[in-house]
């Protein structure tokens, strides 16, 4: 990989002002990687090699940005370039941008637009965020089902210059009702005399514009489809939502899975971007629940003071082994966040779930108390040592029981499962795992 | 969603041995969705509905399932239908099929296919395992760059149908060597007299066919193409990758990072169908390593010991401190794997990215710390709530540091960053945290 190099490279580059080294160095790559360059530096220089671009490659860069970024490079342009930049973007592309742009922005961008683009953009806008509406294209041919192949591939030739995407094409009836849809594929190696009704596939899904997005994305995937018509409550076509859309949408999805596994709210942001104050932020929330929460654990050790005074011992080992159930508890709980993220797991598998994981953590449980005994046994004593393997073996047991239910219930009552952090589960392992040890420890050593 | 229902009916049915049914319920949903359905039945009762698919429908559906699931089918087939199964797969996904299969399967294939697919999916495997050769496919429609735009679209026509994708088309020179390629939808809307050699986008992104089919992946995705042509070490065209595969990748290798960041190695397999046992394989290697590495925590315990028998109540916030440490190292060590995932840090960000953690340690530090005292102070008192609010800044600092640049110095020496798991962070600031916790008591009580 010459990542490093090429980084290494645009930013000095901009340092050092060496304008003809920009504009070779632009030429050289691909838009993704402009802007993947771009988001790296501070906002103040990213205007020097933004303003050295192709005319028509400041677009495609432009588009690749994230909208925080978009929003900065708006605002460094002069009229002129700020409304020829909006008119060219795609509707969805730019509807998405003007939602999250503060007023100031949007109303001046709304006010330089083309009669045709604007009335596109105030479509999207009215459908909720969050919404297949939003992220669609309306911009494609749409062809009647009466057409023969021949017709449509004229159609098709005639027409397809303008529109984001032809790769899959909407086939309607009157009243522009979806029927189904022809993939340009299809079309080409069809007779031309052949009618598109008898090759259109009626079975072909479709996305209802006001439904959330990601159900969309993942249908996307599921069904290794290139794009999704989408229509109206009246069964209307009304715009593609595309792959590469859907990409980036289960993308972002997944970056928030991550993050609340761990606990933080997601920031949606490039992280060299993103500023310390966000990012304490998005994660001191749970944290502050949670050392709230771990108040659980500094009274069940009160409770147990007396216990502790007597058998000083039994305070060695507490760390390792709310470590223990916690990192069980993690593991089932992100096993279990994934697999219902994918549908490999639904709500009423409920049962069958507890009962997997209940022996997955039964048998860790042995296998670590046998860990535990040695180590106990070789430090302090037979029976401390006897108590503490005891004790991994219910909490582990009991850790994948909580880790693996506390997602599925989550879904159950409608909450995202993926809150279910991986922090959470531990916390309430601790406090339970605590009492857990304790009843042991005096059962065994009779206290 | 009635994602719900849907479920029970399959099932229901195969339990009823109702054939209709099975045959009504097929007819109705699409093979992604009968997959799914499939995926969550007992390897017996899987035939049942799978034997009454159509013949066309029975390869799209089987191309969807789990190569597991898939070897089970072939097992329950007979030779008819287990070689007209297998010829009319696609040659990269039978490749992938039989490369995983055990011999005895594998051979019985080859044995039974065509001369021309055999020779296709010999070359296939002749990839190295998670190779791009792997997972592309020969099948597609190669076009010289002498033809002009109305010959080749009759090209495109005459060989369109026997190709698995035709929506990037790879342009060649003489000796098939890789020109570029041109999209099917340029093709259409281009004029018939112009030539492929004016048209192809020569600065089109290709991939070598040994190189590791992630990086290719992650290169679909973010220059959002429909497919990548793949060319050997003499640049000449072999074969193309698309985007549904490196969904696929992307998605497979999402859930691996997910599972190795809870301590866990990847099972790669329906979460319903695996055994209790490789769940435990999976995940009980990390925990026995960490479980050992706690030894250290009872080590630091121990040294501490006369300090904790004189003051007990130290003993009470050993398990809010370390939980606090480990969720603060988790949170940072998430963000940075997933960062490193899609590319927004590099390696040579580490000092950077230390400055900015460790501000946001601090910053949460001070925050939990206000808790922490008040905590401490309502409990025992104020000298103990004084230790444990000052042990909380300088914990919370020392593990977002330590969470933060050890996925870095893993990528660093070579190492996948995912391994560095949230256990394995919260491990190793445990003891670290307890040396602190205990130094900071010792200078504060004056012991």
């Amino acid at each position: 990989m010459s990542d490093g190099e090429r980084a290494e490279e645009l930013i000095d580059l901009v340092e050092q002002n060496d304008l003809t080294g920009i504009r070779l160095w632009l030429a050289e790559h691909r838009p993704h990687e402009i802007a993947d360059e771009l988001s790296r530096m501070t906002d103040r220089s990213v205007m020097v090699p933004f303003r050295l671009l192709d005319k028509d490659r400041e677009l495609e860069v432009f588009e690749e940005l994230d909208s925080g970024l978009q929003q900065e490079i708006l605002l460094g342009l002069r009229d002129t370039a700020f409304h020829e930049l909006l008119e060219e973007m795609d509707p969805d592309d730019r509807a998405r941008l003007l939602g999250e742009a503060p007023a100031k922005i949007a109303t001046r961008a709304l006010a330089g637009l083309s009669p045709a683009e604007r009335k596109m953009t105030a479509a999207l806008l009215g459908y909720p965020e969050d919404s297949v509406g939003r992220y669609m294209t309306p911009e494609t041919v749409i062809l009647h089902r009466d057409l023969t192949v021949g017709r449509a591939l004229e159609v098709v030739r005639a027409r397809g210059a303008d529109a984001e995407t032809i790769y899959t094409l909407p086939v309607v009836s009157d009243g522009r009702r979806l029927v189904g849809t022809i993939t340009l594929s299809d079309l080409v190696i069809s007779d031309d005399e052949e009618l598109l009704k008898d090759l259109v596939d009626v079975l072909a899904p479709r996305a209802r514009a006001t439904e959330p997005v990601e159900d969309a994305a993942r249908l996307i995937q599921e069904a290794n489809l290139v794009s999704l018509p989408v229509v109206d409550s009246e069964e209307r076509f009304v715009g593609v939502f595309t792959f590469d859309d859907a990409l980036e949408v289960i993308e972002a999805a997944d970056s928030e899975d991550m993050a609340r596994q761990s606990g933080a709210s997601p920031v949606g942001e490039h992280y060299v971007s993103v500023s310390v104050l966000r990012l304490v932020g998005a994660r001191s929330v749970w944290l502050m629940l949670l050392i709230v929460a771990a108040t659980l654990t500094v009274n069940v050790m009160q409770v147990y003071e007396a216990t502790l005074e007597e058998v000083t011992a039994l305070a060695l080992f507490v760390p390792m082994l709310v470590g223990t159930g916690g990192n069980v508890g993690a593991q089932s709980a992100t096993a279990i966040v994934r697999a219902l993220a994918v549908g490999e797991v639904r709500v009423r598998d409920l049962p069958s779930v507890i009962w997997k994981e209940g022996r997955v953590g039964l048998l860790l449980g042995v296998m670590l108390a046998g860990i535990a005994l040695t180590i106990g046994v070789l430090l302090v004593g037979f029976d401390i040592g006897l108590v503490v393997a005891c004790s991994v073996i219910a909490i582990c047991t009991w850790a994948a029981i909580i880790g693996s239910s506390m997602p599925l219930l989550a879904r159950k009552v409608g909450v995202d499962p993926a809150v279910v952090s991986s922090p959470m589960v531990a916390t309430l392992v601790d406090a339970t795992g605590l009492l857990i040890y304790f009843s042991i420890a005096r059962l065994v050593l009779g206290i």
